[in-house]
């Protein structure tokens, strides 16, 4: 295995090598790397902007994640929150810190990640910083969609009435958390073997290598369905779900029975005593999209395959309420992802 | 001293606490802070991003540096970016990773930095992420700026013939790095003491509280001058203008009499027994602006006090030197800042 220090580069040179490959695709991206800034060209398009920053030991732990992995989960965060606003991702801005732990190797490792889901999801990668650091990794990315203004969905237009709906399975990436942290000690025996995914669960692939609903965006475009409002499922259904009802002033209520899980993660969830629904409603990391529909537009969800109706959306006064399977009624509490 | 640990503001708390005072005064600026991405409408205009991440041990030394002088300075040191592009930094969001080390009211005086330097520069804050760290402090900033396209420039568009300028003063960052690293063992001795800088050196001044060249960009428009590239003074003046020179296949020559050195600098190299001039050409962090223009421009800047004409660009094959008041040639070398 080569290793090659950071330092032998320089960082222009590593810059320079972790972006010399960079081809931009979209019209949009005027200027990409090379100068004080990128340049974006979005005519009467609106502009959307988000940002994440992921710290090693914190929400990553190297030793069951693949750097490559990382690389590309870490594109996807980004590129979620845009989606989650029904925007098209054109562009991201790239910025690590590394120490002097980390080799040119594992560094494009991580780019390579990074590349491939630019790649998949057909955003220009424009810009970046990278600097060495103390202790750690951390990657910090920027990621800019654009879209028609009256395309625009927002958290807090949420309506009385409007039905809650959520794209794919929830609850797998805690689980498989869960799992790994279980497995690290495993790994840890062996601190030079990076672990193989390949033949892995359903759900590690939840948590180490998820997408970003770009089909749910290009399912409303096709269909001419603007969602009321909508977030993405990052800190958990119950915490992203106070979001859209605190700052839409609403209630809302989420039928346990219709929530999405998938049956590889209640099978694991019930190996560690874990109620699946609570990993559903409480776990975080699923990068799916929670929306709101009004009642008219039921009809077009019809043949989304991979979209539910989980509940709807109520007066404040009502407050935020998950009807159980067994028809209680429980108060949902943001109980959030653990990192934060 | 009230000392509020984060963890009893929880992660959405604080950001509802840094950012319960935003307004956002730009009316490109659709949607700021509170959904999953900010909104930004720049019309016809171009949409310029720029990104730079600072480390703790790294980046600045908060034994000498104060919170709020830091925050104020990570927002110039991008804006400083996008002024470089000759265009107008509208928006920026920033990302912070902090440790348990900091307070609440630490927090908050980077914070109170960051709105300074916002409310100064007339920049609207619209969003960011928050989060912590196993140890230290992180920051990473994008600012995005706006430009009719005709205005932009590049790096790589230097020609033969032109003049080489520069605003303001060079080498007083370098010189108080070391005047402050020197002095480090004065803070080291009382911890609970934040270095007072009211009453400090320019010098210091420079390297804490740097301020990025608004003034020079608004000259450019106000007397129709648009410089053929341009660049920041971040890395050093010699790094700089080797970017400016290979990306646009020249050459250049820096005459050192022309340098301009404040006598402060000068005074304190000398102490440190540094050339003013090296400090001047490799010192970074200075945040001026590097640019090139047509010589019929020359007038132009017959009124800028505070711009010099320092050399000039030539053909590739001559390279790029250094005139020394002594009437040697010496070829010009990157040396750029330490931390790189």
């Amino acid at each position: 295995m080569v290793r090659t220090e950071l330092s032998d580069l320089g960082e222009f040179g590593l810059i320079e090598h972790l972006t010399k490959d960079v081809k931009l695709i979209n019209t949009s991206s005027l200027k990409g790397i090379g100068d004080d800034a990128a340049v974006i060209d979005h005519g009467s398009l609106k502009t959307v902007v988000s940002t994440d920053l992921m710290v090693e030991g914190i929400h990553f732990d190297l030793v069951y994640t693949p750097l490559k992995h990382l690389g590309y989960k870490a594109v996807i965060v980004n590129l979620s929150d845009i989606y989650a606003m029904n925007a098209k991702p054109t562009q991201i801005t790239v910025s690590i810190a590394v120490s002097n732990r980390f080799s040119v190797e594992a560094v494009n490792e991580l780019y390579s990640g990074i590349h491939l889901a630019c790649q998949i999801y057909g955003v220009d990668l424009i810009g970046g910083d990278t600097t060495s650091s103390i202790k750690g990794l951390t990657i910090s990315i920027t990621a800019i969609g654009m879209a028609a203004e009256n395309k625009l969905v927002y958290r807090d237009t949420a309506n009385i009435g409007d039905l809650l709906c959520v794209s794919g399975f929830l609850g797998g990436a805690y689980v498989g958390l869960q799992l790994l942290e279980r497995e690290k000690q495993i790994y840890l025996e062996d601190k030079n073997m990076q672990p193989d995914l390949e033949n892995k669960d359903y759900i590690v692939g939840r948590l180490l290598k998820p997408e970003a609903r770009k089909d749910v965006y290009e399912f409303f475009q096709k269909c001419d369905l603007k969602p009321t409002a909508m977030i993405d499922v990052s800190d958990g259904l119950s915490s992203d779900l106070l979001h859209i009802c605190r700052q839409s002033k609403v209630g809302a209520f989420v039928e346990e029975g219709a929530l999405p899980i998938a049956q590889e993660t209640s099978l694991k969830a019930m190996d560690f005593k874990l109620p699946p629904s609570t990993c559903a409603l409480h776990g975080g990391e699923d990068y799916e999209l929670l929306f709101t529909v009004k009642p008219k537009d039921a009809d077009k969800l019809k043949y989304a395959l991979d979209i539910r109706i989980i509940g709807e959306i109520t007066k404040p006064e009502d407050g935020i309420y998950l009807h159980t399977t067994g028809g209680k009624r429980r108060e949902l509490i943001a109980q959030g992802w653990q990192h934060h």
